[in-house]
């Protein structure tokens, strides 16, 4: 029997699944059956993250969204995803991959059509002041109490 | 027949393969069969780096090496290679990963020990000030008039 990896080595599947979103509705169920560990934070990294997606058929990876600070990468490792940004649609399968460099407002996000389940590495640098621009729904980030909270482009709270 | 990706998209076979060292002699040829495709500077990534590495048998990833300021994360996309740290060895299959804070002063490489190619994804922050130390080699960086040059660790240049 061959023994656990220790750290600094991490065997992905004994960090747990995350489901949670920070999105208010009605835009945390658009993200459909959405499951990332975070294997960066296990591994005590600190300057970025680095979260191991599996996207279900019908998922979103996020709303499409552009980070003013921070750069972004993602690597598909199985199935297949819709790559939506401002330049259109295209197709990535397993072994593509994409870079959003901070500051372009090119917002972008994944959408799985297919009718099998993609797996794919998030990579994304941690920068204080950072903010997400969302171009097609009406949400936004503003200073709160304790952090960001969601707000409608108008500064309605949801 | 498919459209080519088009970035923010990147099909990795699309960018050139690099297999340069900054290593002197004797360590250079100690990488073997080592060639990378710098995929996060072709999406114009500039926060960290994200390197597509293929290393043939009996190649290695690096001189084990510690980053003083720059975490640094590897994920094993095919075959199989032995990582060295102050720990000891630890073998990673394709699926595995590591990641290495900034600062531990534990140092890590990959070695492929094996009889085939493996393939892995090697992500870095990029931070100015960043040293590497090399507890096995005499190996060391100092400030020369056009940036970093190599020398032994008694100050000699290599």
């Amino acid at each position: 029997m061959e023994k656990p990896l220790r750290l600094p080595a991490l065997d992905p599947s004994s960090v747990a699944e995350q489901r949670r979103s920070s999105y208010p509705e009605p835009f945390r169920s658009r993200m459909g059956d959405r499951a990332k560990r975070k294997l960066g934070d296990a591994c005590g990294l600190t300057q970025f993250g680095v979260n191991l997606v599996t996207l279900g058929s019908g998922g979103q990876s996020a709303l499409r969204h552009a980070h003013t600070l921070e750069d972004e990468f993602v690597y598909v490792l199985a199935g297949e995803v819709v790559l939506v940004t401002d330049g259109g649609e295209q197709v990535l399968t397993a072994g593509m991959c994409a870079g959003y460099p901070a500051g372009t407002q090119d917002a972008h996000h994944f959408i799985n059509r297919s009718g099998a389940p993609a797996q794919y590495l998030e990579i994304g640098t941690r920068v204080a002041g950072d903010d997400a621009l969302y171009p097609d729904d009406d949400m936004m980030w503003v200073d709160g109490e304790q952090g960001k909270v969601a707000a409608h482009k108008d500064g309605r709270r949801y």
